[in-house]
């Protein structure tokens, strides 16, 4: 991510967290939350949460906490994901298919408006109900479209042209799940999702864990 | 994450980047790396990694850097992923069957090595080379198993009953894909992974992007 992002990352993706943890609760109908009950869901410790907050000037009522969906308007409102926004997605196998079912979820606001494979035998059908289209045509179709944000859920082989592809066509923050290093130019955002690395954390983890009893 | 984790998180998160990275370039036959080539391919702050390494030892040589070779084979050391570690794994969708092929890789030494799902016309598939059994007999198959590292890829409505399941059957970590937040008891680790979540960091970024110029 560019260093000229004012709000610090971890800043962002506490509020991210906290994001997903309020949309969870909120279809429980919980009304209030504490940013202690807050620590206790993930992880974000309470202090850190309240001066993220107080930085955008969001501050909860002592005793109470805050308005679960005052609270989850106000980081919408700062993460700028509250209108819809198109997404464009590369590589149409399983996890392909996975998150486009996963983004079709009413409650997000990111939908996936076009799937692009090279696979011959994959374009053409169809991924839950859109078509997969020829990724030779990604940069025409997203003329039409508008797309900014892309997912690329290739291999890693294809990850950099398809990269290439990608910001050829306008697209300017990226998500990537293929297990490799994509580069970019200046001023293009990437995330990187790596199952590798998520299980290398748990993995030293779980080495500091004392054995279970035995017997 | 527990709190009495000795190392702190965010220097786990950075040597876990930093791992697939090297992994990444080893397989270009890439030989010595120097910090800042690292900052510049995975974001991770030079100063910040020399001193994360620092703190266990490791120092490069000053003028050419990393072995990559060594680089790699300590950070396994450190996160514990240099042996080969068994993983099962709940949920036979999409995801699922992304997650099997992916974990497949041969460069890669977390297997999974049993799959779960809890629908009658999933039980018995084959995804990949491994047949999907009943969720209701994971504990039993994780006795002889011995897995300790659990991935959830089973819907949010789903996700807290299969936590019950895994927590009971022995798993100590979980890797949770489903979208809500999974409770667990005191000593058991989770990280979750949430596509939502990292768009709405790009999401941000975006929306602080200048205008691209029309006409």
């Amino acid at each position: 991510m560019p260093r000229e992002t004012k709000i610090p990352l971890p800043t962002l993706e506490r509020l991210a967290t906290c994001y997903r943890y309020l949309t969870d609760i909120e279809s429980r109908n919980v009304e209030t939350i504490s940013s202690s009950a807050i620590e206790t869901a993930t992880g974000i410790h309470a202090a850190q949460f309240r001066k993220d907050l107080s930085y955008f000037g969001v501050f909860g009522r002592p005793g109470i906490g805050y308005d679960v969906d005052d609270l989850k308007r106000r980081i919408a409102g700062i993460l700028k994901v509250e209108n819809e926004q198109p997404v464009i997605l590369v590589g149409a196998g399983n996890l392909g298919s996975a998150l486009v079912g996963f983004f079709g979820l009413p409650q997000h606001n990111f939908h996936i408006v076009a799937v692009f494979d090279n696979n011959p035998r994959k374009i053409g059908q169809t991924l839950w109900d859109l078509q997969v289209q020829d990724v030779g045509r990604l940069s025409e179709t997203n003329a039409q479209l508008g797309a900014r944000i892309g997912i690329i859920a290739g291999p890693a082989v294809a990850a950099q042209n398809i990269t290439d592809v990608l910001v050829d066509a306008g697209i300017r923050v990226i998500l990537n799940f293929a297990p490799t290093t994509i580069r970019v130019p200046d001023g293009v955002g990437v995330r990187n999702v790596c199952f590798i690395q998520e299980l290398a954390v748990l993995s030293y983890y779980l080495s500091k864990l004392p054995e279970p009893n035995v017997g």
